[in-house]
Formats: C-alpha cells, structure tokens, sequence
C-alpha cells in the first residue's frame, strides 16, 4: 500500500501517518520526493486494510501496490533511486563500471590492477576475500588479509570497494572494509543473511541466482529494503540454460524488465555471465546499449595465473579497450561514463 | 587419494598412516570395513603427492580418487552408507518415508497428522519450524515454537525428526530438537552452512539446488564430509527447466546418476518436485521403482488450509493410498517398507 | 465443443448433428462408447455458436471442451484410447516394449535383434531407416533397404515394426513397411508433416520435442488428430536442461500429467532420455511405476560398434535384466507386461 | 578439410585439386578469395585421408578442420561472408534491419506499413505467408495470396523479401515470390528441409531453434552449405529457459560466440526473443552493441488487432524510435544503417 500525501504536507501531518501505521503494527518506508512525499507501508492486503489512512489530514491518496514486490517497486517510486557510495553516483546518467580481480591475492598486484582499471575508467574497485567455490579443495579465498588488501587499494586509489559476504556472522568484518556488499548468485535466497544486510547501512550489490527469475531478484532485493535498508543495486549475472558454450546464459532481457519493474539501479556481470573472455567486450557493450547502470568486470594482470576464474578475466590491455567501447556505447543512449581520472 | 590397507592391519600399522598424515598437514577419514580398512585422504594432488605411504608396513596400495568429489565418492567406498538415526536404518534395503506437514503450524494438528503418517507406514515425521519465503512478506515459520511441537510429536509416537535449518547461527537451537538436519534447496550451495554443519554431528539431508547439476550436488555433501560428518542423505526434488506446467522438474534420473557415483543415501521429494497433489503418487512409486532409499512427502490433514504449499499436500486418505503403492514398488524392486508399525 | 448424444441416441439422430454440422462447414470426430456416443467438434468458439444442436432430438446435453487441445482430451473422452496394431493392444493394462536398434545396419543382424528383444518379451520392433544427425557429414540412415529389413525382420519374428518418417515426401515410402509410423522430437513441431500424418490411416509415435511443454505435445498430437487420424502415441524421450551428466532430463512427471489431460497412450524412451545405458533400466521401471503404458528401448548386439547412439544402447543380456524388471514393476501396479512368446 | 591454394595458383592447377576430389567421391567448395583461393573438403577423416592432395601443383597446404561444421567454419574462410539481395549488403559494416508484420494481412495495410518501415531506415521486408501456429485451429497464414502482397509490396517500395518456408513442398511456391526464405526455430532440425534448400539458391535466414545451441545452429547451417548453397544467414531468436518474465530468453552471446566461430552474417530477433513490445528496443541496440549484422521486428500499424504476436509487435512510431536508436548505435561500433532511403 502506498500513502501518496499532499503537496505540501506538514510535518505533523506526516508524523500523525506515521503514528497510526505504528498503532498499527505495521511497518513503512517514506520516500521524500521533491515536490511530495509518499509513504510504502509494508504488509499483506488484510493487515494494512485495518487502518483508514484517506480521511487525514495532508493524506491526498491511498493506493494499494500490485506487484508482490512493494518498496522494490516503481508503483512506489517513479524515480531512479540514486546511491551515492564515496562521491560515485550509481544509477542515474552516469554509467559506473567495477572491475578488479575475482580473488584478491596479494597487496601489490591489487595495487597494480586497482591503479589501472582507475586509469582505464573503472569508478569501483571489486575483489573476492571470502570465495564461494563449488569444491570444499579450492582455493577459499584470503578472507579478512584481502579485507586489508583492498581498504589499502582504495586509499592508494581512491576507488570505493565492492566484496561478497558470504554469511551472517561474517557481516561486521566486511563491513568494516568494504562500502558496497555484495551477495554472490549462490547466496541470493539465502534469506538469512539477507535479513541482516537490511538492518545495517552499507549499499548491498545484490546478484541473480542461476535459476532465479526477474521477480525472484526482487523478492531478494525485497528482503534486503523492507529490512530498512533501501540502497540495493541489482546484478544480473547469467542464467543455467542448456547452452554449454559459454558458462552461463547471460540473460540481457533482465535490464529493460528491471527498468521497468524496480527504481534500483541495475548493474551486469558479463564476466560470469559469459565465462568467456573474449566475449566480455561485446557483452560490455550491449548490457549498457540495454540500459544497464553499471558493470562488473573481471581484470587480472596475468589471467593465465589468476587463482580463480582466470578464463574469464581480461588482462589491462584489452579491459582499456573495453572501456573506451563501453564510453562511445554510453555516449550513443544519452550517458556518459562515470570516471574517478583527471 | 585413498590409502587401501591390508587386510588384518593392526591398528599400530593404521595409527603410523595418519600420523604422517597428519605431519603432511593433510586431514583424512577412514572408512572400517569388514574386511579392510580404507583411508581417504583429502587434498589436491600436489599435497598428497608430499607423502609416501605406500612403502609403509599394513599399506596395499594407494590410490587416486578421480571424481572432484573424495569423501562422497564410490571409489573410496563400495558398500552403501547406512545412516542409522534412533533406530531407523536409512540406505539399506529399506525404503524409509518421511512425511509430515511443510509448514509446523500447532502442536495438536502435527501430533494427529504424525499418528496417521505413522500408522500409514512412515518411519520418519517431517515439518518446517524455519521457512525459506520467496517474500518477506509472506509466513516466515514458527521457529523454536514449532521445533518444540515436533520434538513432542517425537515423544508421542517415536518418529525421529527432520527439520530445515537456514542460517549457521541457528544450528544449535535446531539441533536440540532436530534428528536429522535438513539443508533446502536454495542453501544447497551455502557453503558457510555446509562448512559449520561438517563439524557438528546429527545427520544431513541436502537437498539439490534447482539449478545445480548431480556433480554439483556432491560437492556439496563434500563440504559437510570433509568437515568430518560422514552422515549426509541426498535428496532430490526437482529442478528448474523451461516446463511451466509442473513446480519443478522431478529429474529421476539423478537416482541412478547418484548411486552410481557415490555410497550416500538418495531420497527423492516428490512433492517439491512437481508441486501438483496429482501427481506425488505416480512419482513417489517411480522414485522408488529408480532405486531411490527414501521418500520426503507433505502430508496435511487439511491441505486446503495449510500456511503453505497446501497444493502439493496429501490428505491423510490419499497418503494411505500413496504407501500402499510405494510398498509394492519396494517388494518389487527387493526392498521393503521400514515402518514403526506393529 | 462436445455434443453429448443420449442413451441410445438412433443413427438417424447422429446423422442429423452431423449434417447440421456440416452445415456450418464444422469438422467433428464421432467417438462411439459402449453406452453412448460423443462427437467432438472441431472450431474456435466463434465457430461452434453459430449452431444450435442442444434442441436437436438425440442429443443429452451440449458442453465446451476448457483446453485448448480438443480431441485429444480427457474432457471429451473419458476413457483410455486403445490403439491395437497387428493385434498387440497398446494403452489398456498392458505394458508394451518396443525395442531394436537405434539404425538398421543390416538384416542379418536385425533379425538377430528382433528374435531376442522378442524373447525377452518386447511386443513391437523399433529401428531407424531415416536417421535425423545432427551433422550432414554423419551416417543419415540407409533408407528404403533398411526399411525392407524391418518388414523382413516382421515377417520373421510377428513383431509389428516402428520406423521414423521425416518429411511429408516420404510418408508413402515409409508407410509401405511400417505398422507404426514416429515422428522424432525434432520434428514435433513440423506441422507440415504432422498435417499430412493426420490425413492417412496408420498410427503414430510422437515423441515431445526436447523444449516442448507437456501441452505442446498435446496440440502437436491435436494437429494429427483433427486430420482424422485417432491414433497417436505419445512419448516423453528427455527435454533439454542445464544438467549435463545425461544426455537430456527424462521428465517422467510428464507420465501422470499426460495421463490426467489426454486419453491417448503415453510412451517413454529412456535410451534417449538418459543417454547412458546403466540408467536405462532404472529409467525403465520408474517409468512404468509412473503409470506409462510402454517403453522406447534401443537394443545392440554389439553397443561399442553401432553406426549410431551406442553409448546408450543396451546388449542382449542387459535387456533381459531389464524386462524382468520392468515385468515386475508392471505387476506391482496392477498391469501385465504384454508380450508375444509362448 | 582445406585445400589452400598457392597465391596466383592457375586455373588448371585448380582442377586439377577439384579433379582428384571428384575422383575419390569427395563433394568440395572453392572460395575464391582476392589473393587466393581456398577449397573446403566435404567428409570424415577417414574419407579425406584416402587422397593426396598436398603433393599437386599449386598446392601450399592441405589443413584439417576441427570443429565439426566445415563450410561455415571461420577456419576455412576468415573473411566475413557478405550476401547481397537486391543491392542490399548483409553481412558487411552496415547493420541491416528487417520489419515488417509477422503475419501478412491484406495488400493495403502490408503496402502501408512496408512504406513506414522503410521510411524509418528498413532496407528489407519481412512478413508471415505459411505460419507455424502451436495450434491446429490457430490462423494459419494466407499463404500464396499473401506471397502475392508480399511481391507486390516489393515493387511498391523496393524492399527485398524474406518470409518462411515451412516444408520441402513449398520451396517451389515461396521462391517464386521471396528474396530471402526463412526457416523458422521450429525447423531448424527439419533436416530434409535443410538439404533441399542447399540445393536451390535463394539465400536462407536460419533461426536458431529454442532449444538448440550455437553449435547446433552451425551444424544446421552446414546442411544448407554443403547441399551448394553458400548465403546463410544465422539468426538468434531466443532459447526456452525457466524464466517465464519474458516469451523467450534471448541469448545475446550467441552474436559474439557466432562471430568467432563463422563467417556467416548474424542477426537477432528481438520481438520473438522477448515477446514483449516494450523490450524491444533495448534488445535492438543491445544486439547491435555485441556485434549483430542485423534485426528482425515486427512492425504493425496497429498491433492490438494483428491476427498475430501482436503483443509483442511495434506501432510505427516505436519503430521509427527504435531506428534512431539502432542507428546511434551502429556508429558508436563503427558501422552504420543500412537504408533505402534518399
């Protein structure tokens, strides 16, 4: 249900709203817009129908929300939501682009790649601590020493950080090094550890399941905003089809179906969502071609000896090209790439 | 890599193996068989290319482990895991059913509905006390509340139980009332969870991701495995295809695949797996008549009014019906029913 | 639409629905029960009003058929369609194994075959003279002799034969030999020859595409069916999915879910539906334990040397072990396995 | 495999190679390339083993191919193909669009909405004569009357032609009237059909089937190669997977995967490969952006009453915002639109 209030409205007007949410029971969101606010109250059908909120005072409307996601939901809030992590504006007419090593792996090479992925545009720094592998014998990642790694990248750099937290009790280390969290595809339904990222403040970069639908990606997205926390930005990262020449189906249609669902911004992984390399480029292009507000790349400063994922990372020299492809591309839908250069 | 012991070893012989394990640094299992031991040693194949055991006194011979997976794999261990949970043989010759409500929703109905799942031929009684929601929105579970109903519904008619935990901060509450903990789908690459319940000791039922292959599904018993707990069940219960006319589709013929590939138990869901009341008998008399060692089915006294996924619950009448064909399929196949009966 | 006549409705009554039928430019299929006669109208809803047969001497009642496949629903025929070819009755409480090579290579060895698989207790031949490969560089099938080794091999044994036909050109050719003419999941939606199928007299296999919902096969089924051809087997034989250790997912839920929307035969391939010969005869019993009413199995005399599939193919001595299973599971659910030994 | 020939290699030393092959029962392909001329073999291994080919006259070397297509292999022919249709390049660095109705309705409104299309920048015209319709009772095109509007629409307005042919018997009929023939997703595996179109010369469109790889859509392409016919054009149009937001997930990586694998042009359908009309436009600049040589869109004046897909069909005006949009596109890859305008 959404509490659409006047122009105008008072103070007092909205805290009597407020007041009789909280009677109650029931939980809200106030979206302050510029010229009015509107209140998401959060609830099924039969508990928010047990207050009469259209006959207060500065109340101009009340309008039930449709889609099973309600504070995701572009019903709520016609605008693009704008997260702003460092000075990095996400989702609005900037593109802003990720990149950085799939694990971290030590100071110095993350320094290396942290200082020209910069260079070559790149806005955030990304680098996996804590790796959710498929075999208990690979490499788990340096967990908080990479913590370390990539707070010290981001001094030298600049760049904000972006990490996956892989578990509840996990959340205040990372938290402590990261700025963006981010929950992998493996990790999207795990409801649990999506509670908790609503009750604390960090922007949460929150990436598709394998076999997730678009709605599904909300529902997550959901868990994470109703916990009170509204700074999600959402990842599409390639789908399980039965097409095995590239490692995931990279499911582009998700970009222009977000759009219009969700005012989150929405972000592509084209690294993962190919597995392949020498695709990244073209799929670069065309996720920000379909309106995506942002990328996150994979960049290894030697791919062929990267501890994880190396066939799919690019080495500096073609993630430059990539990026002056990604700027003419941002260019051409009305955009501009969002550098930290110059 | 597993170390075959002669035949008559004597515990010295054995002890003086793990020892330069252990001085490896590398961790291992073994395996007591009836006539030999087996010891399966965990590690990449440059760490256990460190050691050189097969020149000790009590060693036959050393061999690789080829599958990704070690712990979970037949090469380590021919004869089927039996999993033996309070008095209740599970892997064996039995066909064992669990069964129970999806959600726990008050202690009386959970008492009737175990009473009848009994005397229908069920050994073990099911029931969700923490529930994985697509919405936040919707009925989260019980809790502590429902784990209690269910260790009571065990007190009065002598089913173990089989329960969902969610979140590693809630093994030790779900473990004090829980028989066997069940890990669902959406958690099935959850590797935090699967680390954590590695080390504790009640049995595991992991069930498959929806969109997880059967390889995929057994590096994820390794996790628990490696971590020590050598008691992980396999369940089934459909996967995620482009067929929009069941809830899921009920991949079978991962039954042949997993006994083929690994010792562990294999049940089957039947009722996750096609989401359609209609349809749990059919496929609950194919799961078994495929060689699956269990059945996980929902049952309710009312499914018309369950808190959720009343569609795919059985009445008591129609779970009746259910068993008695699922006892014959067994007697066809060379198995039995293990019931609390009589 | 159906047209219910009375009890005992006269042919004279039947004959005016027809003409005023035919009238309307209306096409209708008569089915004749034992107690009373149905006749199924073919046309959009549009069409269907413009006559009014409720008022028509004869006629119960006047009812829509809900789906949108018509003759080939349960809402138009409640009973199972029997379809009896060479006198072997296949959808009734029998179970019906068609066998034979995946290609017929030659017709010595393909009488070897079919005098085993008759042994074993397969009631019909399968083999293929058109081969649908992938590759145009692959063994394509050796045609027209490879079909007058079938119609020796039927001569031989008294086991009707089952042939692909591939292109509306060559139904002519193929018919000649065949009892029971397929149409492979590649062409389930070539409707151009499902079309041309529909309009002669011998019955088809028709097999579901590997990304045809269970509903799609049915309207590809319905397309035979309005031709005027009744006679259609349908045949689950694995759709395609992300798992990649078979071949393809045999979703043996389709087994009830067909039975519950059609009254038409239902078969099941698990050669092509898995892949891999050592789950083929689990595969084998679960489908019947489904409810199936045959099988689909390819037989070798010789596996590693057959010009195509033989990775899925069994030998003689492994489909003996099958059948006995499979005689086993059909009795466990109250049906026969029918066979034409002794 | 290849046959290269010398640079400047003489017309006889050619025959010579040709000659030899045609001895041995070898079918063959020369591409004549601006500095020298490559010959693809047709055939196994075993088959291209029996001649000697690297010891002739003007002979450089004999070179397997490794993947399993030959003729539409990039490592037979490193230039990309260019198709030329009326004076229309597919296939070049111009982007080609193709709009039109998915089914032709009347001359009028084809010849109006033809003109609109053309205005915006279409350089071709597509339109449904024989639809493949999931449902027997569905509209199943015109057929030859609208092959006629279709022709005459082209001389009104210069546009080539493309639309589908659906069986063997039809080539005759629908080459009388089109530029390009169409073989639509369903029968990209319609093997027969496949051949006989090798065999004509009217460039073929081949869209990939909704449950077929990249490869296997090459492999398809091979069939028509190796029947004679060189101009294939690959077209992605979506692929079946779980998710049910949008009619088909279009799987844009098969654009950059296609570029590497083949010579052949690409082009992407966005209105199958969404089903949805308001995604449309973002998949179009999306497939340009990854590298597509060209679109398929249906266009119709007025898409609330087309007899077809009118849901996911454009009006005239989203068209001409759809070119403006392709177009900026187009030249921020370096290419530009090719049109029939001015």
């Amino acid at each position: 249900m959404i509490v659409v209030m006047k122009r105008g409205a008072s103070p007092e007007e909205k805290e009597r709203v407020y007041q009789e949410l909280r009677l109650a029971g029931l939980r809200y969101q106030a979206i302050e817009g510029v010229e009015r606010t509107v209140i998401g109250v959060i609830g099924t059908q039969t508990e928010t129908r047990k207050v009469q909120l259209d006959v207060l005072p500065g109340v101009e409307k009340v309008i039930p929300i449709l889609r099973p996601y309600k504070l995701a939901s572009r019903e709520l809030k016609k605008d693009d939501t704008i997260i702003v992590v460092n000075g990095v504006r996400i989702g609005g007419n900037q593109v802003v682009v990720a990149a950085g090593p799939c694990s971290v792996e030590d100071q110095e090479s993350l320094i290396a790649v942290a200082g020209f992925v910069k260079e070559s545009g790149a806005a955030l720094l990304r680098g996996g601590a804590f790796k959710p592998r498929t075999s208990p014998y690979a490499f788990q990642g340096h967990g908080e020493p990479a913590l370390k790694y990539l707070a010290r990248a981001r001094e030298v750099t600049g760049l904000p950080v972006v990490t996956e937290v892989m578990d509840t009790k996990d959340i205040p280390l990372v938290s402590k090094y990261a700025d963006i969290l981010q929950v992998g595809a493996r990790n999207m339904s795990n409801f649990s550890l999506l509670k908790e990222l609503g009750k604390q403040p960090k922007p949460i970069l929150l990436k598709r399941g394998t076999a997730s639908t678009v709605t599904e990606l909300l529902m997550s997205a959901e868990y994470v905003l109703s916990g009170g926390n509204m700074n999600v930005i959402l990842c599409e990262r390639g789908i399980r089809t039965f097409e095995n020449g590239t490692r995931n189906t990279l499911d582009l249609s998700a970009v222009p179906a977000l759009k219009e669902a969700t005012h989150l911004p929405v972000f592509v992984d084209p690294s993962h969502g190919t597995g392949r390399r020498q695709y990244v480029e073209a799929m670069s292009k065309a996720a920000i071609a379909a309106g995506a507000d942002g990328l996150l790349v994979e960049v290894h400063s030697n791919p062929e000896k990267a501890l994880s994922d190396g066939e799919q990372s690019l080495d500096p020299n073609d993630f430059a090209g990539l990026m002056d492809g990604v700027r003419r591309i941002a260019e051409a839908t009305g955009k501009s790439l969002r550098s930290l250069n110059g």
